[in-house]
């Protein structure tokens, strides 16, 4: 039976989530083929063979595993003969610290700048589930969040320091190819390529080299989704 | 020819220089003895053999090598045959970021809290020295800094949450025992041990029991140093 992945989509089929992107980065960097099984944000009967309430979710057999982070963990466990996603057990280890720095700044300075441009591109009642959600989370308007966009952008670039600083040395932050810390961070620029007409960094910053690169990784699967803005 | 450590030293000889702790716990790591020998930061003759002007600084046999990164991955190129800094190349790879990480924003965000205990712990000359440096660096006097070590401290601690998050999965940063990513964070908490009585963190900190191994690592070679503030 094919691998499936549950993964939420937008207007006209758009992949826009950065978990789901994470989870399809992982199945290409292990060559694996899949069925991609769109859900809405609101649609939890979908979903609910899970026991999950959310996306994405891989069902590879007779196993479901939910969240980004375990899908990559359990890709690199059940097959461990095809590319590793962490090289070795240091890298698993510090890729689930990249994964926290993902989250929590990386994304959390990235949502007031992306969020109304992204419920743009949903249907209507993904739409207003998902204001709904981040305005009670952040007690402002998504229009007023976006308002602030200069300043959150300035905050994003700068936490992207230590990204450039490593890709000053080797081509990936995994090393000499693309690996699952990699597609951590592309998968915040993926979020904002797809869901966001606005650039998230100055068009001379040094990290979109690397972007491209990760972009064209795998036949370019990233790629293949179409940009919502002209940069890339 | 046993290995040489050129490292900086303050009163009583303490080893306050968070980059030597990383050059120390990477060495112990190895299993490798070394003679330390202390260096002034004002004593530039002192190390001019290297060609360099900034410890720490490495002489093993004939090789020379100057800044902990390369320190780091000096040892483990020599000594492959002894446990593993890195846990192979994508812990090496992602080792680098973590190295960028802790430089800014990490250290950058704890120097306004220590530097002024820090001098207080020098000859005088280092001292002067030192506080040049700092206050051009920063436009600010160290006391002007000092004050602001309340909001400093808030943001050192905020910027720390990738790590508890991290160490809620596993004991360590590098896994399930201490590697050179975990000695990066660790040089910085080191330093404050080492430097100041005001502790950097609150005492109910997660982080505090990792930190706690760490000092009892590889026969507890980072406790032996003494602690300036009375908190481990």
């Amino acid at each position: 039976m094919a691998i499936e992945l549950f993964e939420l989509h937008g207007l006209n089929g758009r992949r826009y989530s950065l978990y789901s992107w994470r989870a399809r980065m992982a199945l290409a960097h292990k060559g694996l083929t899949f069925e991609s099984r769109p859900v809405k944000i609101t649609d939890k009967a979908a979903i609910a063979f899970s026991g999950q309430t959310r996306v994405p979710i891989l069902r590879d057999g007779a196993t479901v595993v939910s969240d980004s982070w375990k899908i990559a963990e359990h890709l690199e466990r059940v097959y461990p003969e095809r590319p590793s996603l962490f090289g070795g057990a240091g890298g698993h280890a510090l890729a689930r610290f990249v994964n926290a720095w993902a989250d929590r700044p990386l994304v959390a300075a990235v949502v007031p700048c992306l969020m109304l441009d992204n419920v743009a591109a949903l249907e209507a009642d993904d739409a207003a589930y998902l204001r709904a959600v981040i305005e009670k989370a952040s007690g402002k308007t998504l229009e007023a969040l976006a308002e602030d966009r200069a300043a959150s952008l300035k905050g994003f670039a700068k936490l992207l320091d230590p990204v450039r600083a490593t890709l000053r040395a080797q081509d990936f932050l995994s090393g000499a190819g693309p690996g699952y810390a990699d597609y951590i961070v592309f998968s915040v620029l993926q979020w904002a390529r797809v869901a966001s007409a606005t650039p998230v960094l100055p068009a001379d910053d040094a990290l979109w080299s690397w972007f491209e690169r990760v972009l064209d990784a795998h036949d370019g699967v990233g790629r293949a989704e179409p940009a919502r803005r002209l940069r890339v």
